[in-house]
């Protein structure tokens, strides 16, 4: 269904950086002729009935009709009570799974080579859960929830993910050993799926040992799947061994299709306007859209020519080492998506 | 009152290669003429009255009058139900600070140089409450617990660390934008140590953020204080910076003196016994020791050696990237130490 025709997608260009980087990618896609048509939408927290914080109607409503959105940096919020607006996005929509593949740049220069792994992260439940108590006078408590539900639900996921990406192997990353209940049953939900799917290597690893490991030999992960915390800071974490949140993509995933791929880092907003963004972790995300949508062809000539920028040392923003503008390293990929044609 | 006489020390051996690397540390005090007199202990978990299960009596009393104590590492139990000693440990001598300096090994090669870090972690409660309950069938919750008192008294050693260890900064780590409540108080409590201790910076991270930058660039940390689990995990994160659990020393510390120093690596039962073990973290644990006693010509010099040894690369264990004995590596240690008289 996805593959022919023209696509809309709804485009949540974001603040500070957010426009610049959105249209770089547009332009992208345009010189790729992807088939994709921009719906932008602008997602700002308001009031609603009952005063509870919720996404404008329109973005909701264009959400809802696409099914896919793009999305760039949102300020976060300051004032208390305001909620962030990832996740509220990540709650309307049920994106139960937040997806980072970390993968090294060639060309681009960390402590580290060869890093290839995915990164799947429960996005719903567990430390999220926003329930805490005064029990007493200095005295909080924090719950943490887990469901049987959502851990299948994340589980499966990860081990079709593995599946579909021609993955080797799946890690459950827990603390089973302290959480005994909570992991426990976050564990056993991926035992389960393991046994369903034994084309897939298993493996269980608490999460210290697991950032232990990573920093001495990341390439010995493949995909992992953990909790809502354990996934923030794990995908963090595994974006800093690739270069940072400049770099790297992320999608959050829902049931029945619904996705929306973005770029974690911030609004940047001392050089926003200033055609200094580096567009690449919003590019990459939606290459990963595209991938998604099952649009394999544009998604690989759009990264190689990214990839190849990059790699060529010439044209790059100045985050990346270079001293280009936003729209001279946005020229230069679209210059290199005609010349792969 | 530490610096004269003779110290008596309860000394942990523990399990698989414990005893060998503890021999390794009393060879070396020897040659080093260390004023410390050790006691041996075996902790292995009895059920006392009521079922509760315990650390063996005679341990207890001996740690109770010296305060102070060494551990070698201890087999994880494996029977459902049995606690992990060194969380037993942990929770009988109320040892509040767990701290691990990370500080790069001249000579032993790893991704990064130059880290000297200090990770200060809240060891009583939070995520490790040990409280969890089935709310219905297939929804669990796990209880994080964070309390004023315990907040107030970690923030207070960190920011007491900072200044008696000539450190420059304190970033308190939390997750407060998610953990309002509990996190929150968290950092409150960091943030009114930080008004009374002037002399010594302070700066507050996210989790995330402290992960992202650093696997980026670990020289921008100093000391770092936060609650519980996200200690477990960053301790580990900063030991894998500088070489893994191997060369990384660790201190539990209570009220009143009371403190624990201790090689966080396991047991290794496939070379237990066989002369192969490196002592190196329990050896810098007893250097730590030396120093939370008040001995620091001694503790200096075994460090000296210690490192020395491994920058010579002659005399190295397996695990360093040698082939000598564990034994070898020890007396090449003693021996330095005596040239450096
Ligand atoms: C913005 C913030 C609420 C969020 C989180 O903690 O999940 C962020 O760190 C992320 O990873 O998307
Ligand atoms: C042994 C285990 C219970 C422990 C923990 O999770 O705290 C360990 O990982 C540690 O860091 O000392």
């Amino acid at each position: 269904t996805y593959v022919r025709g023209i696509h809309t997608v709804t485009l949540i260009p974001g603040d500070g950086i957010g426009p610049e980087i959105s249209s770089a990618v547009m332009k992208i896609f345009e010189a790729a002729k992807a088939p994709i048509q921009w719906e932008e939408r602008n997602v700002t927290a308001i009031k609603g009935p009952g005063g509870k914080w919720m996404i404008p109607p329109d973005a909701k409503e264009s959400m809802d009709r696409n099914k896919i959105g793009l999305k760039g940096p949102l300020k976060t919020p300051i004032a208390a009570g305001h909620p962030s607006m990832n996740l509220l996005l990540r709650k309307t929509f049920d994106l139960y799974a937040n997806v980072r593949p970390c993968v090294s740049i060639e060309g681009y220069k960390t402590p580290y080579t060869d890093v290839n792994l995915v990164t799947i992260r429960e996005n719903t439940e567990g430390e999220y859960s926003g329930i805490e108590h005064v029990i007493v006078d200095g005295v909080v408590q924090s719950i943490k929830l887990i469901t049987e539900q959502a851990s299948q639900r994340i589980a499966e996921y990860a081990f079709e993910y593995a599946r579909n990406n021609q993955r080797a192997s799946v890690t459950a990353v827990h603390k089973a050993n302290i959480m005994r209940m909570s992991d426990g049953l976050f564990l056993r939900k991926c035992r389960e799926a393991a046994e369903k799917h034994k084309d897939v290597k298993f493996t269980e690893m608490y999460l210290d040992t697991v950032c232990l490991n990573m920093v001495q030999d990341p390439t010995q992960f493949d995909v992992l799947v953990m909790p809502n915390l354990y996934g923030d800071i794990l995908s963090d974490l595994c974006a800093g061994l690739i270069g940072g949140l400049g770099v790297t993509p992320s999608g959050n995933i829902g049931a029945n299709g619904v996705a929306i791929f973005e770029s974690v880092h911030g609004t940047a907003p001392d050089i926003a306007g200033k055609d200094m963004a580096n567009p690449t972790a919003l590019l990459l995300s939606a290459v990963m859209m595209l991938r998604h949508m099952g649009l394999h062809g544009h998604a690989k000539k759009i990264e190689a020519a990214c990839f190849d920028i990059i790699r060529d040392k010439k044209v790059l923003t100045k985050d990346l080492g270079g001293n280009s503008k936003c729209s001279e390293f946005t020229e230069a990929i679209c210059q290199r998506v005609l010349d792969l044609d």
